[in-house]
Order: structure tokens, then sequence, then C-alpha cells
């Protein structure tokens, strides 16, 4: 059994470029519980350069945010004491994102771990590090906010 | 004559997934001075959906920070009284991003604003405005910073 918080996302919520299963063109990342906290993995291709040899921001910006997304679902599933995987995913998207890059990305195979800070009613926030070549290249902080039941996209 | 800071990167820095004219397989955005600010318009593709009918988040963040690496390089040519295109434009890269997503951004045409905040020394700061379907839908902060001529990248 698959054990992705996206792989629960309803259908309707499941086309997002960066962590929809169901969007052949996009990332289609996969985010896991990983001890107290959560744990994304993503193989960049050469096109996703920035200087020449390392990761443009944007991706790191994109993985970080839907990494956080799901983390928001994964942190929200456990904080009700359940399971992930044991009905449905809640969805969230995000408020606000910031980014710290704090050394070039190598473009490498690139693993995210995610950290609950606070859950405040339907707000979530998570933070993230994104670790390349060995060390943490870039940190993030997002706000997330989850998506009302009954929410109809256009 | 181009008046996009982008065509005036030197090679070795024009192949940003997003900002580089010489990466084929990216967007490839074109930052232009507009009034006192800067301006960068993009359309995204069907793909690049969030929830069905909106863009996604990444996206947005992609589009921000390397309409500010560019927005930077502009302000930083026009504060030494040169113009853009006379001469190879200076690079940034980000060192800070921080996106508030007010609402959701329709998949329609984008415009991206680009104000200065301020520059000192080799920091650049640039505040920025996602337009879409008629209102803006998403606000930015990034901090910039030149990168040393001679750099050499791996």
């Amino acid at each position: 059994m698959s054990d992705a918080i996206q792989d629960f996302y309803p259908d309707d919520f499941a086309r997002c470029f960066g962590c929809g299963r169901l969007n052949e063109s996009g990332y289609r990342i996969k985010t896991r519980r990983s001890g107290e906290g959560t744990s994304t993995e993503f193989t960049p291709a050469v096109h996703h350069t920035a200087l020449p040899g390392f990761v443009y921001g944007g991706l790191i910006a994109s993985l970080i945010d839907c990494h956080s997304t799901g983390s928001a679902a994964i942190f929200a599933v456990v904080d009700r004491g359940e399971d992930v995987g044991s009905g449905p995913s809640p969805r969230f998207v995000t408020a606000h994102l910031e980014i710290d890059y704090l050394h070039p990305t190598p473009l490498e195979p690139l693993q995210i771990m995610g950290r609950l800070v606070e859950i405040k009613g339907r707000k979530v926030t998570v933070d993230s590090e994104m670790i390349s070549g060995g060390r943490v290249t870039a940190r993030g902080r997002a706000v997330l906010v989850g998506v009302p039941e009954g929410f109809a996209a256009r």
C-alpha cells in the first residue's frame, strides 16, 4: 500500500503540476512521514539548471511549496489520530511561502525534510530543509490553509 | 533592438530554466523597464495547473523569482546611469524570496510588475505584484545579490 499522501488526494485535487498524481506533465512528487516529520525526494532534470551545475531557484521554491502542502495534509491527518491512507486526504493550499537560499543547490538527487511548526484551526505552518550534495542548501517556511470540504473548483 | 534585460546576460549566465534565453526547455521570460519599475509577461500552459483553472503556486514563485533577478539587474544598470543593452548585464541570484498568495491565480496571461525597494552595495531588494484576470493575485519580495565578475560556475 502506498504511504505517500498525494496518492490519497481526491481526483479533483490531484492535478497540480508539482504534486498531482494525475498531472502527466508535472513533477508528481511523493511526500511521506519520516520520524516526527516528513520527507520528499526528487531528481531534477538537466534542464532545471540555474547557473550550470546548479538547480534554478524556482524549482526549489516549487518543490518546497508542494512538499509543504503535502506535509500539512500529513500533519493534519496525524493530528486527528488517523493514518495516511485511512481515508481521502485533506487538501491544503499555500497562503505564504518564504525561502532562504543558503548555498547553490547542486543538480543532484534532492531531499526535502519537513517539520511541523504549528496547527491552528485550518492553518498549518511547516518548516522545510532542502538537502543536496550532503548539506542543507535552502530553508523554507510555508503557511498552508485547508481547503474546505465541498469546495468546488471552477 | 531588444529592451529585455535577459537578452544581455552573458552566455554562461543565460541557461536558467526560468529566464535563460539559451534554455530551450525553459520559460525564457523577458523583463523590461516600465515607468519607474519593471514588467514581465508570461502565458502559462494548461498543465501549469493547481486546482483546475488556476496556476500552481510553484510557477508563481518561479516567475516572481526570475522576474526579480531580472529587475535587480535593470535597477543596477539604471542606478549606475546606463541603459539596458548598453553593455553586458550584471547577473543577480536570489538570497531570499517571499510570496503572499492573496487569491487563486486564473490560468490566463500573467503580468508581473516590479518595484525597487533598495539598492545596498551588491544587494538589491525588489517587490513584485502578479496580475491575472484583472487583479493582483500574489505579492512577492526578493533579496538579490550580484554575482561578482569573474565568478566561475563549476
